[in-house]
């Protein structure tokens, strides 16, 4: 590795010019690609930034597929409702049990052996570690909520997994689901352009990533520290260690003591 | 409350007809109505989702307003390049602080009281209470990454808030972006319909929320508990507090614990 690599090392480029809903195609093959099949209300919100940067050229490559499950398609009667007023009251409108059911059942139908997932406040919190694992299945099947949530008995009923962005509410699951999403292709092999950037950065080896520097050397009289223009590979390495469990220790305490107990 | 509330109680009407592009108007008066800009690659995948459901009728209403600030604006050169390779080596691209420092300079001047924010996996992790505070402010100026992320001399100078989404990393900041101003949108006066929603919901009581069931009463052999039949409201208040008590336990008992020490 030498301090003056080509410019292009690592660059990705960046192709945003294609249409993103093109890159859904319902009538495609969906053997050997990654397959995320997301039930949800607003299906022409997908693919949306997922459409854009890696995960849309990933998407152009076919390494991955995406489609959305309209579950307005699948409501009752000429509305098509598909929610109804929470059983002893409350405020708010409870998904039915009827109605999403049979979107599980269509999605099920196209994916049977992907994890069903329904994005919720209350489920298990989303971590590297979940990308990890999802990246190994053959895709992912998601469940947008939308008003006070789903009906128990579909959770119960179709043994489903909760998973949570973190501890805070949104106004739904789609930006959730976009969310793992990214996170879970980018670890598929082939969408990075450069193995390393998955090993080195935050919450892959159970450190907060090192601060980064590069070029102007001089910005508004801050220059860049001078162990990373020492051209000294070790030094450069400890340094960059150091920095990562400092940051971490002061950040992340939790996060050093698993650091610490592995 | 009556279990039996007409149908159209907290009903939200669902407008996705609209053209969300055309909500993001960068000539319009930026006065009163709570104000985000995001630095990003990506102006074009913005608003996104944010320009549907709740989120894209309070854009549409003026209760807040979305300004994108295209980083590639602010490139250097002929083709306007944002990033370079990591001082002291090392895989992928770092974002350069010319230029992301004149991105900041020109958000900084339309929004000079909104806190400046770098969506980071290093960073404090979003919860709702920064949710609730960032909606009493005047708005908000985000920071996506992309690549190895931002030169540290940039976060240290203007003194950036570095906010993570969750122990995990995705391809860029916009995501994440999206992500927290849903979060916070829906937390401004007049975009939730019926305010009782955002009180009662996991999060906010420090509680994740109980079980929710709507009709039909019995689906596929499952019905709905008894007690939310029962019309009693009293042993309905009492059922729903002890199974958000016990579903926090078995699910958080770092929520728990934080909950009994209040």
């Amino acid at each position: 590795m030498s301090e003056n690599l080509p410019k292009s090392h690592g660059r990705k480029k960046i192709r945003p010019s294609f249409k993103p809903r093109e890159l859904m195609d319902p009538t495609a093959e969906l053997v050997h690609a990654w397959q995320a099949q997301v039930i949800t209300l607003f299906p022409d919100a997908f693919p949306g930034i997922l459409g854009y940067s890696l995960t849309g050229r990933a998407l152009q490559d076919g390494i991955w597929q995406l489609q959305s499950v309209n579950l307005r398609d699948f409501g009752d009667g000429k509305h098509r409702n598909v929610d109804d007023t929470p059983a002893g009251g409350g405020a708010g409108m409870v998904l039915r049990p009827d109605v999403m059911g049979q979107a599980i059942d269509h999605a099920l139908s196209r994916a049977p052996a992907a994890p069903l997932v329904y994005l919720s406040p209350r489920g298990r919190r989303f971590d590297q570690a979940m990308a990890r694992e999802w990246a190994s299945r053959p895709g992912i099947t998601m469940i947008c909520g939308r008003f006070e949530g789903l009906d128990q008995r579909v959770i119960d009923h179709y043994n489903i997994l909760e998973v949570s962005l973190g501890d805070f509410v949104m106004t739904g699951g789609e930006i959730a689901a976009q969310a793992m999403i990214d996170a879970t292709v980018r670890l598929l092999p082939g969408v990075l352009g450069n193995a390393e950037s998955a090993e080195e950065e935050s919450h892959s080896n159970g450190l907060l990533e090192h601060p980064q520097y590069t070029r102007p050397a001089e910005w508004r009289g801050h220059s860049i520290p001078d162990v990373l223009l020492s051209g000294h590979h070790g030094k450069i390495e400890d340094w960059r260690r150091s920095q990562s469990e400092e940051l971490t220790k002061a950040r992340r305490p939790d996060m050093w003591e698993k650091f610490h107990d592995l």
